[in-house]
């Protein structure tokens, strides 16, 4: 199974920002560490701060990967062109968040995207990444 | 007279994406469509997912265009650059839409664009460009 | 194909009423061009200030008519009955507007007629007219 | 007793109009149906898709009838001015509704009625007028 | 001066309902003895429970009458058409109402027309007619 | 036929609470009389203060009996489970109240049950249930 | 009678402030022309930009003059004190606004004094004061 | 690691209530897979439609089991209550739900639990549950 | 004078749960110390996770105690059914929180339960108990 | 302990205003006795109608006294200045009211001075200030 | 040029007042400060806690001052007398705020205030007050 | 110091957009003469209509510059990534606005921006980044 995890803005900042909020290890880093764990599917990573590169992106994935991990940051909260791409493509999503959206400002506990997303996983720090490649996983195992 | 239709996020997967929305012809073939029939006015045509490309390319051509028709998806519900946009130029805008916007979800029912164009046509699958361009066709012979 | 205009309360003093947004043509002479222009479509008209009798008209027309084009004038942001009666009809209808009704004030800027139309089309001027019934004149050359 | 059921805009259409909501019997064959059911209650029916005309009705009647039976339609969910007639009078008044209003758009599930009526029966189909004949059937026994 | 008094829904009944809310007098009445105390002025009067037939007079009489009184009833609170005519008209609006608006249901503490018309006159009972033609009384002395 | 009436929270004051709103008959009297009128049904009656073991009842009978009419009481307006415990089973509910609740304060207007119900009747007092049983009388001869 | 008007804050400046909405002529040679006018009545005046102080002048004249104009200004808006105060005394309240407030800013549309006056004059420029006096008048002439 | 599923009202009915949004596999069923899965975790159940039994289980549990694995039901969008609860214990708690909450209903899009829970996760069907034990499971591995 | 304090969720876990909130006294230790300083009352008390158990309570209670002391914990915010069984009862209750809701969470600051109490204390503690109880001593020695 | 009690605008009418709320004597006379209950603590008193009279006192005793108990009747709703005034002293604060409020006008459910006070006491009659008063006489103890 | 800084209510507490948010500087002490500085400006200063004296020095002053820079304090977010003020007067006004009211409570983002002002400066500590005399400074270094 | 001026969308077009609002002098042109004004200051200026080259770019110089100034012109309302973009950064960030954005619609009165940032100056034309500049010159002096 082809998978590919797609970060968007200010996650390029992780380990640098707020580290209070969302840890200090860089993604870059976990992600070798991902690779490494979940040997049977086929790992890629993209990351973009623009609305638009994210979107292109989604397009070029979305026909032919099996699974898409997204965490769009704060497009979340106000993109409805992302969770358009989401909706037009055939390539299931699985929403993620590093910190507990709900926990935070109102304006965050709101996400455009979650109602065109197969699931959502919040608030369990980067492991969150973890446990939706462990539903990839566990589809892989059900075939 | 000289025309632009510009297309928003999205809009590129026209025939793929969510059928029975938008229906399955590409915008491209209809383009050419236009083009055959409506002779007497230059069309050009431009799409991007990008919100800050979009912008740029209504700044090149607002000031020296003779009309604009513009569908910008999913951003007619969020940008308020874009709209800001729209009133900077010269050149009017006709807003377009392919569904019709009003019988879908609540936060599709408003936009930011509509109060800085010239006027708005929803809901008539992609012969809301066609009708965009008749108007242009209807201002060329009152000149 | 058979086509009927119907319009709403306080259209009837078009040419009189505040001519700074609605012109200074009466509908009447504009519906005179309508139909030499469109010769290919059997065109009528109604108008009505009574929300009763534009429901009555609706229900008349609307089971062997191939097309309406209704301006409802302020039912349109009022009236769930003739919303009803479009969505009991089987003809299909399409909304119009002269001036641009999302430049104006807020109440203005929702219609409970759109979302049982078949499209809207606004700001255009009288030309908004013009428009919808070049929309059926497409649809009878595709027939 | 003397009772009157008083319908609202597009009940004309009952048995034509969107039979998967409202059933395809007509209501004035329904009425012929109920009038040999209730021979101790003294039956009277009218219609129109007026506002002026129902309240002009409703003050003709409201002095000395015994009961009122209303479906406003989509009145319900806008006239005050029916409302006031409802409280100006002397009658009793049951609302009443064939669909669920409560199961269907948001805008339907408020009525300006209720508050100034007797009693409300609601999304029992045709039955629902039944049921408030009843009611009066009861009270006339309970005399 | 040519003045007309035009009343809405429900205002027939006025003497009849709600009496402690309106008191008992009919308008009838009424209007007689302000016709015997404003006899420098041509005064006329007009009542219909039907908002297109309000708008009808509105139109007939708006453009040659010096003046009207009008007490729109509920439609002060709903009709978007009523106030469309008072704005579409040349002969300034006076809106009167018996009751004071503001102590009753929050519904009838917006008034669609008042934006429109000249000024309001709001819970001097019957008086608040009489205080309205007065105020004709002092433009014509001051011509 | 076999038909359940379920009373929420307070209903076994009934007759000793706020008797200027809800009367001062007992229910459990009331009910005795219903079975002597109702010899065609099979009734049964059940009450409880607690949102948990109105639910398991629910549960309980909703796969055999015929019918269910349900008084929720004040969980009608926060009781999101028990709605969805109405939408769980395979009998149909009819929701009554004996009081009219939209002539009562504002958060008894809104309820979660009427949504999943067969039908609503509200405000005829102990007559409510009358009806609602009515009606499964009416579907009994109907089969 | 006894009669006193309490101008609220910024009316001090009629007549320099903003004379497109609030016309250039004083209050207080408006005044002298009023007691010319209104020889029947004993009329006073007052006028403060402190809401403490209009409360201390509420207070003292309200339990033995026969009637109060009060234009508060925009305290109008704002002061659920002054309300209180004019709920709290006997002498009856009329409130006058010189200046459409309903064709103003969205907030000068709602006041909180409206409900606890008598009854509220708006929009006819000083003359709202005058058809105040003139309902005193009329109370007198009654007695 | 000592953890304990709980879920909230109508989760009993799991398999029989509509299967076409929950699946028609009963819980009891999948938890004996999940224990045979999970070898390393002491794994407990619990369910009730009660939402203060529901309370008393976290207050049991809560301040020396490892982890909560909670599926409130509808209580999740209602029950400050449990909630708070889930405040005042010393367990870290993870919130599932089967259905993706954010395409159903607006009122089950907030949830006043998640804000005081370690994560949440949502949608991926009785996999939810899977993957919160996995959460724990990672734990315990890092220990 | 008999008096009970009824106390709602979550209050069994004060002197454990987020003691920087709710101090680390447990409320039966607190309840001793009231009972040898309010000798002249007769005190109890009772405390239910449960909705329904604290309508029950209230209901056996309500028709021959003296005096209520209530905190119904979160209830307070979401319970109109509690509320209900407080307006249905002839004893009066006193409203007390410990912690001043106003000060925490948006959703804290309603309470369904005020409008139907005697009165309301907030925020003072423990002592919020104790003035309650001091309020009924003064009722006593007035009598 | 030196305490003052500070009243806002209208309460100086206390005895006079609106008896059925507020009860017929006159705070004057009540504090007299209060000083004579409360021989322990040294007792002020302060009434003013203006805002920022009541701020000016607020300021002046809020470094060195040891308790103000304040009721700013109408200020409660709409001062965010005396909420900052009270904020921005040492001296705790409780706030009180007379009536309760919460079963009054919407408009008095809110206050912005609640957050800011240690606690609030709501609905006693004059006795919310003997409790008040209680409370610092507890404190006095304690020390 | 002629130059007044006029505070509103609490800013006579800087220095005083919770110094984590203003500083514990007196507003005097830098003023005297400001006065060295800006030795081409006629500098004044006036500090009121009541709303009707802060209107009376804008009214004073507002005719043949220069410029007027205001920090109205708390009554930013509640005053439109004040601001009625601001926009009665020929002299133009910039509002200043020493803390950033953005990242304060809901309640302090809306200014009445700045849409009457020229401009406005917030969250720049004390030298929010040096920026606006910068301003007047450019000014008349540009006649 | 170093300092770097970011300028959002449509703010290349200064100059020739709508020069009523922002008139009619370039950018560039003004930031010549900044640069010739501000000697001790290091400037920068940067300008891009994408969200995403706003967020790379403030990533760039957020950890080494000493100031940032920020006009995201209608990013600024939409926005929740760069608001996150300068919550992430070490370097202090002052927003600025040409226009009064309070005096212009509605929805340019929210900035997602300014509660993470330093302080905010509005309306005072290009002079607003003037001043900014001024604060971090003063900045520069004081260490």
């Amino acid at each position: 199974m082809k998978i590919i995890i797609i970060n968007g803005p200010n996650l390029n900042l992780l380990g640098k920002r707020e580290p209070s909020i969302y840890g200090n290890e860089t993604f870059e880093g976990y992600f070798e560490l991902l690779k490494t764990k979940f040997l049977d599917l086929t790992l890629n990573y993209f990351q973009s701060n623009s609305e638009g590169e994210l979107i292109d992106k989604i397009h070029e994935v979305g026909f032919h990967y099996d699974g898409i991990v997204i965490n769009a940051g704060a497009y979340t909260h106000t993109s409805i062109a992302i969770a358009d791409a989401i909706a037009a493509i055939k390539t299931p999503v699985i929403e993620v968040h590093i910190s507990n959206i709900h926990a935070r400002e109102e304006f965050r506990h709101h996400s455009y995207l979650s109602k065109n997303c197969k699931g959502v996983i919040v608030g369990l720090g980067l492991q969150s990444y973890d446990l939706a490649l462990a539903y990839w996983g566990l589809q892989q195992k059900n075939k």
